[in-house]
Formats: structure tokens, C-alpha cells, sequence
């Protein structure tokens, strides 16, 4: 019983030093009329926003809950206490999706309010600027993954049952995939069709004020980039945390034993050495940022390896599963910095993509499809080793069973996972500071304002690159991880119907290989499906700004007391986000089930392993290659190649434009569509093993 | 022995078929000079380039041959036979690929010289241009089934080995990476560069006698298209042939008995049906040269399924594998109409992406990416029901063995390669009336023969996507059985030994899945490399093709006698090409083998089928959106959207380019490099099995 209490301490530490960051950025000066305006703007679209994907939310997760009630994990017309076992399935569930909805509401609040301060602070210099953002940012990390290990713990402390975790876990998971998809289409669509009319047709700069979706855009970077990023990462997490407990509370004999006690300690070690390493973040006047942010990425990395370390020796758990979970945390670094090999304009990749954009449009967006190919591979190989050496370590600890090697996949993915807080803290400081540059143009601030706002927010683009990377290669090992549970929990199942247990899933066996191949298929329908809801979305935004440029008069000349009318621009993103995401969630969700009551448990182990290999190649593919795109813009656009207004800078915007719903809307939206599938299997595997046609 | 001596006889047939079409072809007129001259060029470099290619393959293959007798199946220095066997195997491996090179050589020596005649005839009409595109086309089509047809049975009457046949499909697999790789890098570095410089740059209309790449241009038609496509198909029809043959006679106690004749019975028929399909094409003065095609292949269709009814009902053949056969035959046919209406100019994809081209590039790039992506869905999930139909119908032929439904998925994949030889017809007939329209513009033959070769050529295009359709399908099925006979292969191998069989590849196993991650990734990084050579090599090509405008003169401006230096053009192109194939293909080669001395056999099954999951996503996502894009632009050409010279034309124009190389270089290569993936491991299964590291 230790440990839940020691995470619960933990947890309520990180959510006491995000308060206290949140108060100190509060306290900063506001003293500018317009950026307080702006920025409050922006805080009562994305409000907006949020308030209207959550009561869409509630609605799926009401009728979720009441068919998780009636039906999972066993119907409910079902002897042996079903109707306890469902109702807490369905509570577990919607305790997910609320705790991760408070997470990116808190992290949320405290972004827009940081965005404005930062963008004051940096007429004072570099440093109280990038305090300001990044430990805006750490909110959302500390409240983010201290409401995940509070919430898995809480519900494996009330039912005493690992699997009740994967209930929260789908919870989380359900609000993630609304979240970054809806997030995505709704940040896309502004960004894009800003761009479009405004740099493109008019030939006016980013975040000029005259430009109708030039607050939506900015609401876009705080819904997509900061509280659909947090639902992602949270879900990652718990879903990390509940495979781990699922497969070590089989191993402990369905009890909390040591095994379960190591990922409870091991978490609450993560979110420790996190929180100390967002306590210690600096920067010197005139400092370089993207180091600032590494360093304290390290800093918690050295601190996490130690700590772990030593409660391993001290409490007496299994060395060898501690080095899985190193493993894991090492080869995560390592992938973080393939991708940042690939997304930054100091390396060969963008600078030849700059270059081949001289020769037009075609050949930035061939060389970078290229590119975005090769850095798939470094990933993949990575995850495939670590899962490989994790097994192979940890396979001999308890003899004829494969429990123990699956648990050290589990652990390795824990660990990739451990130092979520502080990739957190890295990401949401991205879009703040992407937003305190929008203000201080739209502010006028000054020349050396906008300078080191330009500074801070190209560091976050790098560090959004890497930790994009990483959060894939996390997410990927964490639904083998899952896969494992899931491979358990239908075990479980068969062995109390008396039914033969699975070993595993044989490819050559037809109904496996048949999931195999349709799993492939989805993340690709899926992406596809939100990259032509942005399309869509965007045109219907272009044809609202087009509107209003042609009817506000004096808008275009930037006549003084004239505005656009902003809301009417957000309203279309909202509306089309949360239109346009629906088909694509309930696809996921439906492919699974009938994939699941076609070819049964077999099937659906093909099917999630399809998810899992074609959704990590695109996830990281897109990722990847609309981040090269987007820096070799900015390459272009730092004088080279020809410099800003040439033709390769045309070019360049075309492949920044086409990378922009790859790696803001698809790509990442995949992780989140691939853990549904792996949960939504998981919790119907009862049903499957019941009804299915082969 | 019945069926193999059939085999032959209906091999000659078909030989003797393509000849009768070679002589008719050959008797039509040519008069015009100019024509005759530029066909002489075209013919020429296309020589050049095969002469080279050939000769870089020889050394190659004579490499490949020479490790094959040292080591493959079973190292030299091992007892029992291993001198006799391994001998067998290295020559058996390079018949392979002397027949398909042989096969490729006829098709292309007749294309060369029916796009001569078909440019003439379409001064007098519709009808004789298109029964000259159409029978030049068809003499590749008899050529290369019918060696294909011959070599197998050759091979397998010669040994009475099957696992033999396995040699000479790796022979033809090694001839197809290079010749569709290289093939396909030619043809689009010269297209791209002709139509950058000469369309976009110059404003000169497509296949202008003045445009120094013209010749290149209409050389890489023949090389990629006409011989590239032809050792693609030649490889899967051999391919699907071997992976029957050797679960057949696993079937039949290791002798050619009721299941090996079957095969034989049924692929002879095929070709007989093609071959009269062929003989059967015809179209009125006026009438649909698309619904020409069409018929002919539904005739061939009709009669392979009649006669095979026949054949199984009078030879006794079991009349289940009879109807997986069906399924596959059908299974294709319907993946077929499925990449037509995602790259139809009637449907909606083709319409909507031309559509969005209006609002710039990135919108045709987009929107024809999403399009590409739900493309391969529908292809994906065919292939795997038809799988799932194969099996479940013929798994209880043989109680408790699997080889019975391995065997019926082998048919099926036969099945849908069954008509090969008419689609083959069909394919190469697009590249024949592609170079007539050509030379048609060049040689000056007026309008109305223009008119009437760019309605041949849109047909050639519509057939085209739909035939690409069919082969991926079809090879994706073939590799499927493939892994069955590398199954089959292995448990042979082990039972030798005393080892353990394998029950087949279970997906929880660490090694299987490491094999798996990584697999998938080798296809992105294959097409990655391929891309990128087209990038680089049509970059010297623009370099060139400025030199010679700028320093040729009078040859921009059109003056008589002025014409430029075609051939350092086409030189370029060559060189490059296999100077950009060699290190894609040897990386193919070399990962498979680094995988299996890792991981060994299970590590091989996982990469393997990672291959296919991500190849076949990759090579249908690229070839129908490549296809989609290419018909976008026409459909934008044609008058909509804006028509030719606007905006939203540029766009498409932009989509067009990055198609290119999706279509004809790396998607179509893909295939070829999951075929020779799965021969390099089922040919080495002993060598893994004796060294690996886990």
C-alpha cells in the first residue's frame, strides 16, 4: 500500500508547484492596453472552443459510459457480478475523460494568460520572456501528469483491479482523440487559411491585425498545439501506466505486489525528477533557449536514471526490469535526436529541401516526402530494439511464462514515458511563445521585441520536433505494451470460461493475417479523413475571409478603428473542427468492433499490430516531413536559397503549407486513433471471444 | 507429366503468337522520313540504355550466381549433395533472369517499332493506330508470360524440385529490381526535366522536336514502362507460380502429382485465354479505344474461368482450390475498378482534387494525398478477404495440415495473376501510343492524327492506373503465399535436421515482432532512395538541357537544321539511373540478410510481413495518387477548373510532377523489392537456420 500513497503525494507535490508557477506568472506586469485586448481575444476563443468540444464531448462519453455499462466488460445480463464490475468500467471511463478535459483546461488557462505576459516581458530582454513561457508551459506538464498517475492510481486503489485501469485509460483516450484530431483540424484551418489570404493573396505579415483569422489562428496554437497536445500525452501516459499495472498485477498473482508497487514508484520518480528539472530551468540574458530547454530535458533524464536506480537497490525490485525501463528512456532520447536530425536547418536534410525548392514547388515536396520516408526508419528500428532488448532481459525471471518479458516491454515503455512532464513543459512553451510573438506584432512592441520572441519561438519549433518524435515512439511502444495487456486480459477471460488459452497471434494464421492487413489500412483512412476535413474547413474560411475583406471597408487599407470581424472566423473553425472529426473517431471505434465480432481475438491481434506498424510509419512520417518542410521555409526565409519573395521561398511556403495538417493534424492525431483501437479491443475482448463469425 | 508438356506447348503457342503479331505489325507502311528517323533515335537510345543496363545486370547476377553455389540453399562445405543442389540453384537463378531479360528485350525491340507504325496510322484512322498500339503491346504480353511460363516448367521438368523454381524466380525478381527501378528512374528524371525546362520554363508544347530531352523523354516510355513493367510482371507471374508449385507438391509428397499439375493446368490456360483475348481485340472506325481494352480482358476473364470449371471437373482436380483460384481472379478484377474511380476524370476524386488545385498547390498536394489514402483501402482489405475466402474454403482438404490452405491462398494469388499476358497487352499498349503521339506532334502528321493518338494515349492512361492496380494486388497476394512456401521451406529445412518445425510466426514473439518493425520500414526507405536519385538526376538533366539552350544556337528560337544534342540527354539519364538503383536495391538485399542473422527464421517471418503490410500501403497510396494527380491535370487540360494557363492549372501541373515519381519510379518498384525481400530470405532460410543471433 506504500506506493498509490506515495504517487498520490507525488501527484498533489505537482499539482502544489504548478499552482505556484501559475501564481507567479500571474504576477507578471501587464501594462499594455492592445496586447491585454488581443489577448483576451484569444482566451475567450479558445474558451469557446473548448467549451463547445466538451459539451460534444459529454454527449459521446455519456453514451460510451451507458453502452460500456451495459456491455463491458461482460453484458450485464451476464451472472457473476457484472452489473458492479460494468458500473465500474463505465465509472473509470468517465473519470478519464474528465480528469484529462481538467488537465488541458488548467493548462489552457494558464497558456493564454502566459502568452501575454511573455510577450511584455520581452521588451525587458530574453530572459523574463522565456521564464515566463516556459514555466507557462510546466503548468500544463505538472497538471497533465499529475492528474494522470492521481486518477490510475485512485481507481486502482478503489477497485483493486489493474484492469479497471484500462477503463480510465479508454476514458483518456476517447477525450485525446477529440482532442488532438478536433484540436488539429480547428488550428489547421485558421493557420492555413490565414496564410493564404494574407501572406500569399495580399502580401500582408503573419499576425497583422487587419487579417480576420488572425486570432482564430492564434486560438488554433493554443487548442491544438497546447490542449490537444496535453490530451495526447496524457493519454499516452495512463495508457503506459495501465498496461504496466494490467501485466505486473498478473505477475504479482492479481495482487498489488512488488512488481505493481515498481511502475507506481517508478512513475512517481518521473514526475519527481520532472518537477525538480522544471524548478531548475534558466536562461542567462542573451542565452540560448533551445539549450535551456535541452538542458533541463537532461538534467531530469540523470535525475529519473538515479532515483530509480537507487529505489530499486533499496526496495529490493527487479534489476532487470529497471533496465528495461532504461532502455526505454534511452532509446526515446535517442529517436528525439534522429528527428531533430531531420527537422533542423543546421543539418542536410532541410538545407537540400531549400535547395531543391529553387528548381519549384514539385521537387520540395518529392525530396521532402523522401526525407520523411528515410527518418522513419531510425524510429522504427529504435522502437523495435528496445522492445526486442527488453524482452530479452527480462525473459528468464520467471520461468515458462511470457508474462514477465511482455511486463519488460511494458516497463521499457514506462520509461520512455517517465520523463513525459518535462517533454510536456518543452511543448506547451512552443505555442505560447508563438503566441507572444503574434502579440507583440499585433501590439507593436518594438523591432527588438519581436527579435527575441522570433528567438524563442524557433527553439520551440525545434524542441516541438523532437518531442513530437518522441511522443510517437512512446505512444508505439506503449500499444505493444498494450497489445500485451490486451493478449492477457482475453487469457483471463478464456481461462474462466474454460476455453483454450491464446499463446499468441500467428501470422499465418488467416484471421490474424486478415486483421493484419485491414489494422494497415485504418490509420491511413483516418488521416486522410482529417486531412480533407481541414481542406474542406479551410476553404469554407477563406471564402469568410474573402467576405470580409471585401465587404469591411477600409479593412484592407488598415484604416485605424476598422476590425475584422474575428469571431465569425473562429465560429467556422470550431464548427467545422468538431464536424469534420466526428466520422473520422467513430470509423476508428467501428472498424475495431467489426473487425473484432468478424475474426474474433485473433483478428483483432493482426488488426491492432496493422494499426501499430502503418500508424507509426505515417505518424512519423508526417510528422517528420512537415517539420522539414516548415524549417527549410524558415531556412529560405533566413536569406538563403534566395532568401524571402524568390521562387524557391514560393516553393518553400507550399511545402510548409502541405507539412502543416501532416504534422499538426494527421501525424499526430494517429498515435491517439491507434491507442482507441488497442482499448476499445481491450475492453471488448469479452464480447469478441462471445460473438464472432470465424 | 501431362501438364508440364502442355505447359510447353501452350509457351510456344504463345511464342509463335507474338511472332505472327511482330510480322503483322511489322508489314505496315512507314513513309514519312521524319518519322522514321526520330523512331530510329527513340529505338536507339532505348538499345543504348538496355545494352547498359544488361551489362551492369550481368555482372550482378554473375555476383549473386556465384555466392548462390557457394552458399545457397546449404553451404558448399555441408555434406549430402550441397554442390549439385547449389549448382542447380545458381543456374536456375540466372535462367531467371536471362529469360526475363530476353522477354523484356522482344517487347521492347517490337514497341519501338510499333510506335512508328501506330504514329502513321493515325492518319488514316482510329482503327488501324489502335490494333497497331495494341498487338505491338501484345507481343510483350505473350513474350513474357509465355517465358515465364516455359522457364518455371523448364526448370521444375529439369530438377523435379519446386523449391528449385523458388531460383529462378529470384533470377527474374533480381532482373525486375533493376529493370523497374532503373527503368523507372530514366524515364521520370527525362520526363520531369523535359517538361520543367520545355513546359513550364519555355512555354514550348509537350514533345517539341527542339526540347534536347524530347528523345529521353520518349526512350524512358519504352525502358520504364514498356520493359521496367514487363520484368515487374514477369517476376510476380514467376513469383506466384514458384509459391503454388512448392506447396503443391509439398501437398503431393515432393512429386509432381494431382495438386502440381493443377498449377501448371491452371496457368496454361490462362495464357491460352490471353492469347485468345489478344487475337480477339478489335475496335470500329470511331469507336472507344478504353472500352476496347476493356472487353478484351473480360473476354479473357470469361474464358479462364470456363475452361479452368472444364478442366478441374474432366482432370479431377479438387474443385475447392478451383474456386480460391475464382476468388482471386475476381478479387482483382474488383481492386481494378477500385483504383479506376480513384483515378477516373468521371469520379469524384480526380474532379475534387482538380477542384482544389484552385486555391494553389498545396491543395492538389493535399487533397490528392487523402485521396491516395483512402485509395488503398478498398485494395488492402480485398486482398486480405480474399486471403481469408482462399483459406477458410480450403482448410479442411488435408486434415490437420496447413499446407492445404497455404496452397489455397497460393491459387488464389495465381488466380489473379491468370490473365497477366492480356494485362500485360493492355499496359504496354499506353507507352506505344504515349511515343506515336509523340511522333505524331514531331514528325508533323497535323490535327486530326493528334486528336486521334491523344485519345489512344488517355485510354492507355485509364488502363494504365487500373492495370498498376491489379499487379500490386496481385504481387501483394503472391508475396503472401510467398511466406508460405518460405514457411514450408524452413520446416523442410529444420525436420532435416531434427529441429523443431514451426507452427508459424507468432506476433508476441519479440524476435517476430522486431522482424516486423523493422520490415515495415525498408519499403519507405527503398522508395526514399529511389526518389531521391530521380531528384538528383534531373537536376544534371535541367543543368544540361540549359547548356545546350544557351549554347546552341538558334535552337530555342526553331531554326531549320538546328537540332539539339538528344543523345547527351539520354546519356545522362542511363548513367544516372544505374548509378541511382544499385545502392536501393543492394540495401533491399543486405537488410533482409542482416535481419535473418539476427533474428533468424522468426525474425525473417516478421519482416516479411512487415514488408508487405507497408509496401502494399506505400505502393498503392503512391501509384493511385501519382494516377490521380496525372489525371487531374489532364481534366484541368480539358477545359476546367480554369483550363489550361491558370491558376489552378500551375497547381495541377505542380501535382503532376510530384506524381511522377510516385507512379512510374518508386510505388511500381516497391512490388519488386518485397519479391525479391521474400526470395533472398526463402532461398537463405538454411543459412539463417544454421547462424543467427537470437
Amino acid at each position: 500500500m506504500t506506493w498509490p500513497i506515495v504517487s498520490i503525494i507525488v501527484s498533489l507535490l505537482a499539482f502544489a508547484v504548478a499552482y505556484w508557477l501559475y501564481q507567479w506568472v500571474s504576477k507578471q506586469p501587464t501594462a499594455n492596453k492592445e496586447i491585454a485586448r488581443i489577448g483576451a481575444l484569444i482566451r475567450e476563443g479558445a474558451d469557446t472552443f473548448l467549451v463547445r468540444e466538451y459539451k460534444l464531448l459529454a454527449i459521446f462519453v455519456a453514451v460510451v459510459a451507458v453502452l460500456i455499462f451495459i456491455l463491458l466488460p461482460q453484458p450485464i445480463w451476464h451472472e457473476d457480478g457484472s452489473v458492479a464490475n460494468n458500473l465500474y468500467t463505465a465509472l473509470a471511463y468517465i473519470a478519464g475523460s474528465v480528469f484529462s478535459a481538467l488537465a488541458g483546461k488548467i493548462g489552457m488557462f494558464v497558456a493564454t494568460l502566459a502568452n501575454m505576459k511573455s510577450a511584455e516581458a520581452a521588451t525587458k530582454g530574453i530572459k523574463p520572456s522565456f521564464m515566463i513561457g516556459f514555466r507557462g508551459g510546466a503548468v500544463m506538464g505538472m497538471a497533465v501528469v499529475g492528474s494522470s498517475l492521481l486518477g490510475t492510481t485512485i481507481v486502482l486503489l478503489l477497485t483493486k483491479d489493474a484492469s479497471m485501469t484500462l477503463g480510465f485509460s479508454f476514458g483518456a483516450s476517447s477525450l485525446a482523440l477529440f482532442a488532438k484530431a478536433g484540436g488539429g483540424i480547428f488550428t489547421k484551418t485558421a493557420d492555413i487559411s490565414a496564410d493564404l489570404v494574407g501572406k500569399v493573396e495580399l502580401g500582408i505579415p503573419e499576425d497583422d491585425p487587419r487579417n480576420p483569422a488572425v486570432i482564430a489562428d492564434n486560438v488554433g496554437d493554443n487548442v491544438g498545439d497546447v490542449a490537444g497536445m496535453g490530451a495526447d500525452l496524457f493519454d499516452s501516459h495512463v495508457a503506459s501506466l495501465s498496461a504496466a499495472l494490467v501485466l505486473g498485477m498478473a505477475l504479482d498473482g492479481g495482487k498489488i505486489g512488488v512488481n505493481t508497487s515498481m511502475v507506481l514508484c517508478y512513475a512517481a520518480i518521473g514526475l519527481f525528477a520532472s518537477t525538480i528539472g522544471v524548478l531548475l530551468a534558466r536562461i542567462k540574458e542573451g542565452g540560448d533557449p533551445t539549450g535551456a530547454l535541452n538542458t533541463s530535458t537532461y538534467v531530469t533524464t540523470g535525475i529519473f536514471v538515479v532515483l530509480t536506480g537507487l529505489a530499486t537497490w533499496i526496495f529490493g525490485f527487479n534489476a532487470l526490469y529497471w533496465a528495461a525501463t532504461i532502455i526505454g528512456l534511452v532509446v526515446g532520447v535517442v529517436i528525439g535526436i534522429v528527428s531533430d536530425y531531420f527537422t533542423n536547418d543546421l543539418r542536410p536534410p532541410v538545407q537540400r529541401v531549400a535547395n531543391a525548392s529553387k528548381s519549384g514547388p514539385a521537387f520540395t515536396i518529392i525530396s521532402g516526402t523522401s526525407y520523411g520516408f528515410l527518418s522513419v526508419f531510425p524510429a522504427l528500428f529504435g522502437i523495435a530494439l528496445s522492445a526486442l532488448l527488453a524482452f530479452t532481459i527480462t525473459q528468464n525471471i520467471v520461468p515458462d511464462s511470457n508474462l514477465d518479458s511482455l511486463f519488460g516491454i511494458s516497463m521499457a515503455a514506462v520509461g520512455m514515458l517517465s520523463i513525459v512532464a518535462m517533454i510536456i513543459s518543452n511543448d506547451a512553451y512552443g505555442p505560447i511563445v508563438d503566441n507572444a510573438r503574434g502579440l507583440v506584432e499585433m501590439g507593436g512592441l518594438g523591432e527588438e521585441a519581436l527579435r527575441i520572441t522570433d528567438e524563442l519561438d524557433s527553439a520551440g519549433n525545434t524542441v516541438k520536433a523532437v518531442t513530437k518524435g518522441f511522443a510517437i515512439s512512446a505512444a508505439g511502444l506503449t500499444v505493444i505494451a498494450l497489445l500485451g495487456a490486451f493478449l492477457s486480459e482475453a487469457n483471463d477471460l478464456l481461462a474462466s470460461k474454460g476455453m483454450e488459452i491464446l499463446t499468441g497471434f500467428d501470422i499465418m494464421d488467416p484471421t490474424v493475417f486478415f486483421g493484419l492487413i485491414v489494422g494497415a489500412g485504418i490509420p491511413a483512412v483516418f488521416s486522410a479523413m482529417l486531412m480533407l476535413g481541414v481542406d474542406r474547413n479551410a476553404e469554407r474560411m477563406v471564402a469568410e475571409i474573402h467576405r470580409q475583406f471585401d465587404e469591411i471597408e477600409g479593412l484592407k487599407e488598415g484604416k485605424p478603428g476598422v476590425t475584422p470581424e474575428y469571431g465569425r472566423c473562429i465560429d467556422i473553425a470550431t464548427v467545422g473542427a468538431l464536424r469534420e472529426l466526428i466520422p473520422a473517431g467513430v470509423m476508428a471505434i467501428v472498424s475495431t468492433l467489426l473487425v473484432g465480432f468478424i475474426g474474433g481475438i485473433e483478428a483483432i491481434g493482426g488488426f491492432l499490430t496493422g494499426n501499430i506498424v502503418s500508424g507509426l510509419l505515417l505518424a512519423l512520417y508526417m510528422s517528420n516531413a512537415g517539420g522539414l518542410w516548415d524549417n527549410a521555409k524558415k531556412y529560405v526565409e533566413a536569406g538563403n536559397c534566395g532568401g524571402k519573395g524568390s521562387d524557391a521561398h514560393k516553393a518553400a511556403v507550399v511545402g510548409d503549407t502541405v507539412g502543416d495538417p501532416y504534422k499538426d493534424t494527421a501525424g499526430p492525431s494517429i498515435n491517439t486513433q491507434i491507442t482507441v483501437c488497442s482499448l476499445v479491443a481491450s475492453i471488448s475482448a469479452g464480447l469478441f471471444i462471445a460473438f464472432s463469425l470465424f
